[in-house]
């Protein structure tokens, strides 16, 4: 075969495979790193970061040719640190409410991200989703089912999606609506009155004209419960739950995402009929559980006590969270506080001050700008 | 003045003030003993028959002169003695949901008498009364404030109407209509199951179409609840509760008379989204409450605990419960067991054979009969 002859082959063939040939040059584009958060050992009691989590960079994808079988390629934005990550830190064959982390995979979480690809109907790229995501840079999703499309309003960024108008908001929201049977001029006692659902409890508590002791550890928490209306608040670090339960309560609604000490002392001075709403005891997440000292007042005061998952919950109040505690988000009526850290390496550092309470916030790691 | 003149003087006396006389002359009638148990010693734990309690018959009683002061005059026929009395044997200064009892005085409780006088608009002697009465053989009551008029189906005894037709049928009725959320296929555990509120549970539960797994602490009280339809009766003696809701739950519903291990155990085999139901916690009554050991079940399984009195279910579920209950009482689709004890002496033995479990069935004293 002649050289001519050689060429214009080669050039028909360009010709006739034109967009073939873009694909193959792209696809030559080097594919780059996916940094991962992985679940590395089981801890102890706190978790250690670098230990019970390591970031992970050995991983590449190919943003342009991995396949997505008919899911969604996602460029994690933002990812949102909650404390009942820690029960996920755990051994498989150990039951619970939420499945285990996987050793040696990504840790996932509520986050958001925008959409690269998309083979699903309805999604493109360039739309945000927030749901369930991996800890990692890029997600490849098989569907939507655990993810929902979602805009912002531009007022608000987009952490404000992972807290007070996210899934924490719509825990304070939907397990007060559910279970606070609240009336007007009732006392209710919030602790972590400043954290994340905390200070979400503590204003729709207000809204409702109860009257509001919350507790906190720190005296900058306990400003801020004060900025954002709480009757009484307390640092209980420094003041003892029972001597203000006592001036202060009874109490007829005890918001509870610590357990422990601050649990019987709430059920101490709690009135008859009181509604005892068990968000979380962080107090035991990593220490293990403080019993309950008294059972027999649950009888004795005609107590409810419920414990509650905010999934199950969506259904009923998802549309009124949004048509009622947006607004006031956007309006500044609501007030919240962020605690914004850069760089998901960082996760494991986050993820244990928020199991420690050094946080003040909304804990939420930013991934990438968009 | 001779004897003539003096007998003519005497018979015309007599013959004005006849209706006088009779009186007179009944008033001349010895008063009679009015026993009574009188609150003697608070107990250090299990109160002790003649130390705790004392049967006393130093007071008298004029039945016929004695002020009603527009009350009632009651003979005392029936008495209930249940597990919430122990509670009321305690120092005046602790609280509760009940009264204490008062040393020196008479205690009081659940009971049945015949209306021998009346001064109450409404009320004739012959009427029998049902409500709180003092342990006493001849009460006078100020008011039907804390008693109602009652009348009793020729088939059922007096003794039922403190049982299972009255506020031990009404515990069991009302506490799970209200908070059981029972649904057709579920699993109930009902500790105490052979008592006078537990095997009403038991028989409800059934009839709701629920598998109902039963404890009681005898091998003669689980061939009652097999016998009453229990799916799965035990000895908590002799059998691990452990092992029985391991085979046989997770259950889905527990009623709670035992509180302790029990309430632990029921925790640990609790579904999602299961509803206990605190009716009491006989374990603890005595020698102080144990702990619950795991809180953290509450949120992360979304129990919902109730604490209950019946005395708040009253005016929502009366009427329904004497129209279900009471013709199934009269039927014998609804089977209960009595302990009937004679004399009003025995009350204190009685009181403390509920607080050991050595009575089988609800526990009556028969003061006298009508």
């Amino acid at each position: 075969m002649s050289p001519i002859v050689s060429i214009t082959r080669l050039l028909g063939f360009i010709h006739r495979r034109k967009s073939q040939l873009i694909v193959l040059l792209h696809s030559s584009m080097a594919p780059i790193t996916n940094g991962r958060v992985l679940f590395n050992a089981i801890p102890q009691d706190f978790p250690i970061p670098g230990k019970t989590t390591v970031y992970d960079t050995t991983q590449t994808i190919d943003l342009d040719n991995v396949p997505l079988n008919g899911g969604l390629l996602i460029k994690v934005l933002v990812l949102s640190v909650d404390p009942y990550m820690r029960g996920r830190l755990r051994a498989p064959e150990i039951k619970s409410y939420t499945p285990p982390f996987i050793l040696g995979e990504s840790l996932t979480g509520g986050g958001i991200g925008v959409v690269l690809r998309s083979e699903v109907a309805g999604v493109e790229a360039g739309n945000h989703v927030r749901g369930m995501l991996a800890h990692q840079e890029y997600v490849i999703a098989p569907s939507l089912a655990m993810l929902e499309v979602i805009e912002r309003d531009p007022k608000l960024d987009w952490t404000v999606y992972l807290g007070p108008a996210g899934m924490v908001g719509e825990t304070a929201y939907m397990g007060w609506r559910e279970y606070s049977g609240a009336k007007k001029g009732e006392v209710a006692f919030v602790s972590t009155g400043a954290g994340a659902v905390g200070s979400m409890v503590l204003q729709i508590a207000k809204q409702d004209g109860l009257k509001v002791i919350a507790s906190a550890g720190s005296d900058e928490k306990v400003k801020f419960m004060k900025e954002i209306g709480a009757d009484v608040a307390f640092n209980y670090k420094t003041t003892d739950v029972r001597e203000v339960l006592a001036k202060e309560g009874p109490i007829d609604i005890y918001w509870d995402n610590v357990g422990g000490s601050t649990l019987d002392a709430a059920m101490e001075f709690a009135n008859d009929h009181s509604r005892f709403i068990e968000c979380g005891q962080i107090s035991g997440y990593n220490n293990g559980y403080q019993p309950i000292s008294n059972p027999g007042l649950i009888f004795s005061k005609c107590m409810h006590i419920h414990g509650f998952l905010v999934g199950n919950l969506r259904t009923k109040y998802g549309a009124k969270f949004r048509a009622e505690v947006w607004p006031k988000l956007v309006s500044g009526e609501f007030k919240f506080k962020e605690e914004v850290t850069r760089g998901l390496e960082k996760v494991g550092d986050v993820i244990l001050a928020v199991q420690k309470g050094t946080n003040t916030g909304k804990a939420i790691v930013v991934v990438a700008e968009e």
